[in-house]
């Protein structure tokens, strides 16, 4: 077994060499051409397969089969899977536990890279299942779901095989005592705590769930995964690829397990807080996020939840090319990423840029122009914004209008079966906080007119501060404003992007580079990732006996 | 500033390297006559000029004077400390915080070495102060209270030394795209949680305080040290020392403040609660840990608490040298160490030996004698047992006697004016596990008649894991047993020694070797150090932008 090991040793020493050096690195390509000619047509096969069937997973003790996915882009996937009992799961978890949690480091570490490199193998089913679920388009689900999500699976192996192996095995400890010496043996064992919990999404299945089941995975947890009732299957196909290679390496598969629910009858909380369970990972909303603040106790608990991004627009030397780029970073997925700005806050009396003063209303009407451009065709606008995973994402637009001036309103693309929202931008004042200082997910954006940059960063520092913020971002013709500010962002907690034109946008947040959620302000802790995301997951057990002289 | 940095690199070098091959290193000599000749006289001289005055420390906005401490061997100390609202301490603390943070961490690590070198100047004075507030015998207080501590703060310096190191700062991101290439700058900064608040316990104020005193500093966030009111002065000097060495650098030295209290009116709960505070660290009951689980939401919480500590006898081949030195383990401090067993696991059938089969009642009466021996004489026993901390202690001696059969009495040592007890040794019969499957703090100890070893090792392994335990013993003849066992005690988070006899005790836990509290059961999760107790103590912010070509 220590074969995979060694077999994926230059992946695993690249993805530790580049952790380290946090510049670009990436171990799967995001090129689709690069998976060979015929990938593309294999994975939509392969997708249109499972459809109106159940999904086959060989778990042990299912009580009944549950599903009810249908696609933001129209059709239902008819997809079913084997639901079980909580009771059932854990059973299963504690008795394959043991043996994983022996196997060492390196033999579960060379386990999770052969489950990664498959799952790149797969990235083109992956693609379909993630577009059908959450309703990305198909070159970011593509992306997102397949090798950027991968990308940062290998990165938490990473990490945790570094953490790990930071404890010694075996040790001689000799301590001089007076003319003679006291020496004792000890060796130092990896102990994981439990079972892993990992609660998925339904907007990033993968890339938000990936990062806890590697790391759990690495350091000796047995794993259930509960994906969103409405993005099952991403999460069924990976926990379907960790059995496989989990049976072919001898382990009991039963160390990863697919936790189905419904809407309607959810069981995250029943898991959640079970003692066997040893760690929670969760994705989702602030509400159930502060739920399981107050029932998980004494064990680590890491979640992404809600947040409010900004953009300050202090002045740009490219007037023209920040519309865009903020147009962008706004239609991209319609506004249903963690990383989507929802505040752009203005000087009320206009900026300065490299084509002259332009006006609060000027920045308005160009960056809804820009948005125009960008979605000009239903199509083009289709592989921009993709569709709306959630039919509430609707309605809150809808209820949304009616919070400020109506600078673009959101509109359907009118593209068949398909639900979909353009994005809707407004106008406020400074002082209607209620209207823009909480979370609005979705294609929901305010321009604010705030007395001055001044009032602007501090608003948008205050709103990472206290309302959570994954990203944040900056435009200023100031060069020594970025420097100024960069404390009060740090301090919120958040990451500054500076400037940002052309093809770098504020919501893409890169594998090996970008830390991800800080763990500094109320959006979340799960940093993806740092030390204290992995070197919680297990603890060091150490026997100490007299050394034979 | 980075003088101080340069000045201690060799130390921080060593210590780095010493907590990387977890073998015998120590900074900090345990020999008193290291220190010089006049060193323990200067020490004492010191302390008596402390008693009976006011504590001068200079910290802001004192409202009363308070302090009541009283030696465990007679005399009030009448020490009074300046008290402060916690308002008026975190004010503080949020405004000398910002510069600490700015400054970077080799700075931060520099005065932190600087700190730590004149406390084990300062390590006589301090033995003083830790024999009269904590009961410790003056050799106890010195090592424990002073080298140790100093030890144990020094692996907290290293440790958070290692994981900023892992951070860059400046770094190019360059990612080809199609045939040109997007260039990002990127600056990672350290990020500290917010002020860092330490709560002390009475029996070890300064080794259990020091680790997480010193990887709050390294990280950047500001300290309120919160003493117990029993063991104020031990902290009381540590923090006027900090706050020296703060000022002689050129940092407001209400980086580090103490907070004290009364038992009467204790602060630890509001402080605790504030949402400056960022950190909690916490050494104490398992009552008030709870407590504290329960309302500390959201930030990182380090406890270490109550738990079970065993020993299970299945043999020996040395039944003089295990016998004397269990005695040894039971009477050090009185039973009064967190890591000091409580009950002793023996096959009712009795156990194989080198000296023939031994009863249980044999067993018994053996390690009764050691004890016996060991304490022969009122003045060289209290050099072994020390005083009682907490009159509450000799009252739960008085009851615990009614909760078996006794095999050996404990009594005063008859020492004028010291609070004095010695080994209560219990024998129950395994089914009576409400006598000894709880803490029952202080030198209370029983000998549980079990079934077999197989049983004794159950009941062990089951005490640890679920009522919390920070050490374990076996003894044994058969060489393949320690091994079969390992995971079983691995899995209830708990070191095990095997095979103690001579000069090394299973209460005695080793900084830069022995992980102390695993985080795997109830006794709490304050690892002394893994990564996991100093990742979480910062985050890391990042500011990126377009490069210049």
């Amino acid at each position: 077994m220590a074969g995979l090991f060694e077999e994926h040793r230059e992946l695993l020493d690249g993805a530790r060499n580049a952790a380290r050096e946090r510049g670009y690195w990436s171990a799967f390509s995001e090129v689709p051409r690069t998976y060979g000619e015929t990938a593309r047509e294999e994975g939509r096969a392969a997708f249109e397969k499972l459809l109106g069937k159940p999904f086959d997973l060989d778990q042990s003790s299912p009580e009944a089969r549950v599903g009810a996915e249908v696609s933001p882009f129209g059709p239902e996937l008819g997809i079913t899977y084997p639901r079980a009992h909580p009771d059932a799961l854990i059973a299963a978890a504690l008795t394959a536990a043991p043996s994983w949690a022996e196997a060492g480091a390196e033999v579960r570490t060379g386990v999770a890279l052969e489950i990664l490199v498959r799952l790149n193998r797969a990235s083109f089913l992956m693609a379909h299942a993630v577009e059908h679920t959450t309703g990305q388009a198909f070159a970011m689900a593509f992306q997102a779901g397949g090798p950027h999500a991968q990308d940062r699976g290998l990165e938490a192996v990473a990490y945790a095989f570094e953490e790990m192996s930071r404890v010694p095995g075996e040790v001689r400890w000799e301590k001089p005592a007076g003319r003679a010496m006291v020496r004792l043996d000890k060796g130092f064992f990896i102990v994981p705590r439990g079972i892993g919990l990992v609660i998925g999404c339904a907007t990033f299945p993968t890339w938000n769930s990936y990062p806890a089941l590697f790391a759990n995975l690495v350091t000796g947890n047995a794993v259930i995964v509960k994906p969103h009732p409405a993005a099952i299957l991403p999460l069924a196909l990976t926990v379907r690829i960790a059995r496989e290679v989990l049976k072919e390496q001898a382990f009991d598969p039963d160390v990863v397990q697919l936790a189905v629910d419904t809407q309607e009858d959810p069981i995250a909380a029943a898991l959640a807080t079970r003692p066997e369970i040893g760690l929670v990972d969760f994705t989702g909303s602030s509400a159930f996020g502060a739920w399981l603040r107050e029932h998980v106790r004494g064990k680590p608990l890491f979640t992404e939840e809600a947040g409010v991004n900004s953009i300050v627009i202090d002045g740009t030397d490219d007037f023209d090319a920040m519309c865009q780029n903020i147009a962008f970073s706004l239609s991209l997925y319609s506004g249903q990423m963690c990383t989507a700005p929802q505040c752009l806050f203005v000087p009320k009396e206009g900026i300065d840029t490299n084509l002259g003063h332009k006006s609060f209303d000027e920045v308005a009407s160009s960056i809804a122009g820009a948005i125009d451009f960008l979605l000009a065709g239903p199509e083009r606008a289709l592989a921009v914004t993709g569709a709306i995973q959630n039919p509430a994402t609707l309605a809150r637009i809808e209820e949304a209008r009616g919070l400020g001036r109506v600078v673009r309103d959101s509109a359907s693309l009118g593209v068949d079966g398909a639900r979909t929202a353009t994005p809707l931008l407004l106008a406020v004042e400074a002082g209607r906080e209620e209207a823009y200082m909480e979370e609005r997910f979705g294609p929901i954006s305010f321009l604010v007119a705030c007395a001055d940059s001044t009032d602007a960063i501090e608003r948008a520092t205050r709103a990472a501060r206290t309302r959570g913020a994954i990203t944040a971002a900056l435009y200023t013709r100031d060069a020594s404003l970025p420097e100024r500010v960069a404390p009060l962002y740090a301090r919120a907690g958040v990451p500054l992007s500076v400037n940002l034109t052309g093809g770098i946008y504020v919501n893409q947040s890169a594998a090996f580079s970008d830390y991800h959620v800080t763990g500094a302000n109320p959006a979340g802790n799960a940093c993806l990732t740092d030390a204290a995301f992995v070197a919680q997951r297990f603890t060091v057990a150490c026997v100490r006996r007299p050394a034979a002289a």
